[in-house]
């Protein structure tokens, strides 16, 4: 049994505290929001992200942050991305040396394009960091349906630890060293995502659908080589896997958000009406800046972009991608 | 302009037929089956199994295999893979020496574990031959959606060529020399569509959906390796991008036979109750023998025989893969 403490309580780290305690573990849970640490203490449900999870009485909630911290075995950083530098900033002075951090969110910070575990191990150098992703929504966790995660660490013995502490009779987790790879994966799929609900908004079907996710990994997957990663990680479960479950669910809002740019609504008039923050148009921004910087031909996110940011028509974007030079399919094959 | 005759008059051949005509081809199409070219002269269209789609008037159509043949600048095979082999047998007098065959179909031979494009190659030794596949829902690509394919070849000459003929706004063709994994992909995938679909008959979400597809494609990628084709192959257009169509439609037979024995059927009663063949059914035991054959580790595949031929429930089935061995996701990585 571990002691572990989840650092942030959305929807995400809610559902892992469930799986973690029903492994055994201690748990708590720290939110920077009073009003939220308070109605956790109340109604054991984080009633507003994670409606119907019940989170078992001995749970414990904090909004302090030394509390939450020290003599842990393990911390959980469950931030949304936009919060990872800050709220890392804060609990440098209270991370011991070596303390294990598993940092389960996803995002490239937009001005620096380092990931969330390099920002990590910038602001509190004397941890162990780790990562933990794959095909997740955060609901179905929580439901104890079967699901599939990978734990990314650069030495084997603590992406084993990550392993051994979260796997369960639901949740089956493998091991990686290839954090870089599941992380580019992790942040930029949205923006394929963005393309596939364009699509669906233009009226194209599975044919359409399936080769901008199949070719949308291919040129994630050139990156991601081109960065230092793994081509095997981005088709994957927390590179293809991710998303399909973010392209298969009616609820992803950047599958809503290129479903109406689709429909002929401007990136604006998409965001007005989907009323919440799309990641993929800021992943759009960092992935086209990762793309010049390292080289990469990357298609159908240039073609985003432009139907982002400079008003092209969805269908023009599509029909541009038909059209391009003729290609190999995998540039390094060779023929007899 | 080539002169292209399509050899098998069904949903796939068929709408290859209006592509290559859009391109500017001499198109024939031929069947075995007298009413079948009857209805097509008579109909200008394949009223039974792609319903409205047009034939346009200048497609030929003929029950002569010899007409069909001689003197074409290329042939598209499109019969059914339990037929590819006799049909090649009855085609073989009548091709001539270098004669380009483009198969279409999909399958392995059951008893041989032969693909379609080396039975082709046994009975008419005399003859090119190529392949094409990709994610391709019949019925999209003859309403003109969006689609892209792969045209497989050993020379690069022969694939651009096949690439170039079937080329068009709606239809993105790569090429590849990676026969062999492509024509893995295509035939195997369909026994990872019954484990998907066995995941929704049992009320699982779109994670349990995404960790199947996304393994599944990992386990075809160690046999594709094995048996010496490409990983890579399977990662893409013809294997993942093949298999996310499969599953996301409502009408794959094979997905439709999962959900039942998700539900409690057995494999018969399945049978019974789609009323067609279910292709995954023989692609199971295809893929088992290739996995004992080249001593690779199928776990799901596996599980999937199991289900199908031992009646064991499917709810056990997937447990059972998420409880087995703690693994890495990828072999080779290098740890730190």
């Amino acid at each position: 049994m571990s002691d572990i403490s989840i650092i942030g309580a959305g929807s995400w780290g809610t559902a892992l505290s469930v799986v973690l305690h029903k492994n055994g573990h201690k748990i708590t849970i720290w939110s920077a929001l009073a009003p939220e640490i308070e109605m956790l203490k109340e109604k054991h449900e984080q009633a507003e992200k994670l409606p119907g999870v019940i989170l078992p009485d001995d749970i414990m909630f904090t909004t302090d942050l030394k509390e939450a911290i020290e003599g842990k075995d393990m911390l959980v950083l469950a931030v949304p991305s936009p919060f990872t530098r800050s709220t890392a900033k804060a609990m440098s002075p209270f991370v011991a040396e070596g303390q294990l951090i598993v940092s389960v969110a996803k995002g490239i910070e937009e001005n620096t394009l380092m990931t969330l575990s390099e920002i990590i191990m910038e602001e509190i150098p004397q941890c162990e960091v780790a990562v933990l992703c794959g095909p997740s929504h955060a609901e179905e966790v929580g439901k104890e349906i079967p699901t599939s995660l990978v734990a990314g660490a650069k030495k084997r013995a603590t992406a084993e630890l990550v392993q051994n502490t979260f796997m369960s009779e639901v949740l089956r987790v493998y091991t990686s060293p290839d954090v870089l790879g599941m992380e580019i994966g992790a942040s930029l799929k949205n923006v394929i995502a963005l393309a596939a609900g364009m699509a669906d908004g233009l009226g194209y079907g599975d044919n359409t659908k399936a080769a901008l996710i199949t070719r949308g990994i291919s040129e994630m997957g050139r990156l991601a080589l081109a960065m230092g990663a793994k081509y095997e990680t981005l088709s994957g479960l927390t590179g293809m896997g991710d998303l399909i479950v973010t392209c298969a669910s009616k609820h992803s809002r950047n599958r809503r958000a290129g479903y109406l740019m689709g429909q002929g609504y401007t990136m604006q008039q998409a965001m007005d009406e989907v009323k919440m923050v799309v990641e993929g148009v800021y992943s759009a921004k960092a992935a086209i800046a990762l793309a010049k910087k390292y080289h990469v031909d990357m298609p159908i996110i240039e073609q985003v972009n432009e139907v982002l940011f400079e008003n092209k028509p969805a269908k023009d974007a599509v029909k541009e991608l038909m059209l391009r030079d003729k290609k190999v399919e995998h540039d390094d094959l060779e023929w007899q």
